[in-house]
């Protein structure tokens, strides 16, 4: 998420109430989560285990709940909860708005795009040109649409993230103020979920179809030309190369990546990345031809315990 | 669920046109199914199976189909057919009212609570202060909703439950009259099924967040700071207790008991009660580990008929 | 799908700029895919190794990309791309109108039917006697639903067909221009998506009764009587017979058949047809009692395990 305009390191300290280290002029460009950040963002760590691949990270403000000693090049912004002062950021930059009107005034709508009774467009959204938006269906703040899609009712995009903290009072929310971004010739079905990046974008590429029922988490990244069937559900952070195709009801765990050219057959559950170019099955999937086997061998155990008997 | 005011033995079976058993101002405070009766409820039983349950159960009025002794302190409701009869009584006392505006004119809403566009609100739905309830919700009518609660798009509440009877003439609807709750500071998904309690109510306790996606049966009780994730289904009369975490596209059926604390991974199927504070997986679902050892097993068994043929 | 009245084959090849092989009056009277063809319906077919069943077929019409012999008693219309010009003749008979209000004007709603706030309800669609449409429901156009219906809230019926040809340019939709039937004294959950068929219809037989979140394919043919539980997706060209029992979240693969009165359980993955009257369980799914014993043999591949370690 980048900033409308360039803050100083003073400005951003002056908003959360926190201690600085750096020049009060270091230019702050926006804030990301550590797995996409850029030079000139802030990301926040409040946990040791993970200061290293923070402040190594290439972001150069460093949102951290010590005085550790500041890297060469970066700046520090020293919290007693990083956490909680990074939502106060995402709710500075991107403030939730309530809408008014089912279409905001603030959205832009391209050139023969049809966009069915009872959908609701909040503000900031831009969709591309020839598409068609089915009844029903609910696109959240800042989302970006290309041309040519087709969304049908009951479709949701840019729902919070699922992610927690747990703190002795509860969970606390990591708020949400990415992007849902579907990019050209993308058909949607009804009843699908996509969740807008925590701050950066979940992103449908370019061709990619989705059947029906089908949850899309936060900050995930599908390729172009994929095809995903009905109920399959795809956690936060995730990686989908080109030309994958996910068959009905297949689970993929957070964090993962799954290769170009892959194939997941049904009701598979991936827990860890997949190599392109080969098919899957099982839950945990595996290599779907040995996976069929090795499940095939299970008809063998009465034979083997026949065989046992007699020795 | 309880009546608006106390009625007699004999009005409600003149509501009927039934027979009864008892004093005829035998004080009538409500009605419920099994599960949930307290003292002046009617339960009805229609199988000699589950006379003698719903006999000594804390219900004090028995809507039967035998004329049999009546208990003690008890009176009886004698008809041909006690499942149509509970049926008459549930539309008589909470009778389906269309409603003309979106949000019905007899709703309670909070202060600071956003209600954003194309949200469907029914009578006499109470929602606390401070909620954001996204485009395209539905809340049906009688849904109680706390405070800090926000609820996604597309989710809907107060959905009927699924429970038939079967007639040779066809499936015959348990009709439900009963509510959601949600507590405070919960957290719902986008595309979320929540269905309403048949007579008694179907609750989500304080703190507890859901995912995308999530099916919630009647009269199911989900506990305080539950984490459930995205597909996960959970038939009717669950009690799943405080702190469990539900892990995505998990299974649990009618009826059982998930422990405080417990936690079931991705896919699982739980077809039985589960004690707290442990993991389980699998379907159907067993304790982690050794479920895990006794999958990874599999891989054994062709070795197992090498060996097995050398001998 | 038939067309509003008669066409000469020389009209259709002149909509579509292609020759044709027979009478320049021979009839045409609507259009199908192979599995649903009658004569006097066009059927399309593009690849060599589908020729045969398609100039076999009942269709008396045949689009095709090869100037092959046309059968005796048929006609050919001779394409150099039939999925193309398929397309264009269901656009030109079922041309995607917008609708300006959430309820058409050409829609018809039969008496004491009552529709919820937020519906939308398409062109041309049909509603019968005494159903209870609840808000925020979809209804694309061409729906036809018989009495005593009830529809929960965020169920999307007549949503496109998941039908797709990978072209080298990308994937290449085939239009839906079918319809969806809902019968009478069928019940659908809320968050249901029902695909419409591709030229035929996807129909939910009488009395049938379906929980939350499931998906139904296009052309998929339910019973009568059936029992549907949640988070269930069935594929397209399915044929479900009457009095089918299917527990939660089960998958059923495209083109197969399940028998009259067969019960799945739950999280079941239905890969090949199955026979009527028997229980199934399993991913792939097979005979619940041999299957769970199956299942059960598992656990003593350690004893055997044990076993040959001491010879």
């Amino acid at each position: 998420m980048k900033f409308p305009r360039t803050h100083t390191l003073k400005e951003i300290a002056e908003i959360l109430g926190t201690k600085y280290v750096g020049a009060e002029d270091f230019p702050v460009l926006g804030m990301n989560e550590i797995h996409v950040v850029e030079p000139g963002d802030i990301v926040f760590v409040d946990h040791p285990k993970y200061y290293d691949k923070a402040l190594q990270s290439k972001a150069t403000i460093v949102l951290i709940n010590k005085d550790v000693e500041c890297p060469e090049g970066k700046a520090l912004l020293i919290s007693d909860d990083p956490f909680r002062d990074f939502n106060t950021l995402t709710k500075h930059f991107r403030p939730f708005q309530s809408t008014n009107s089912a279409i905001s005034s603030t959205a832009k709508i391209g050139k023969d795009t049809i966009i069915q009774p009872n959908v609701f467009i909040g503000n900031n959204v831009v969709i591309g040109k020839n598409c068609l938006i089915h009844a029903n269906v609910s696109i959240y703040d800042d989302c970006i649409i290309g041309d040519n899609v087709i969304i049908h009712s009951g479709t949701v995009l840019g729902s919070d993230a699922f992610y927690y903290k747990n703190r002795p009072t509860g969970f606390d929310k990591l708020i949400s103020g990415g992007r849902v971004i579907i990019e050209d010739n993308v058909d949607i079905g009804a009843s699908c979920s996509v969740d807008r990046g925590v701050t950066g974008d979940t992103t449908i590429g370019e061709g990619t179809k989705l059947d029906n029922q089908i949850q899309i988490g936060h900050d995930t990244a599908i390729g172009k030309k994929c095809l995903i069937a009905s109920h399959t559900g795809i956690a936060g952070c995730v990686v989908i190369e080109d030309e994958v195709t996910l068959w009905g009801q297949v689970g993929v765990i957070s964090g993962i990546t799954i290769g170009k050219g892959a194939t997941v057959y049904a009701q598979s559950g991936v827990g860890g990345s997949l190599e392109g170019g080969k098919a899957y099955f099982g839950s945990p999937a595996g290599e779907a031809r040995s996976k069929m086997k090795e499940l095939a061998m299970i008809k063998n155990i009465p034979f083997l315990m026949e065989k046992i008997k007699d020795k």
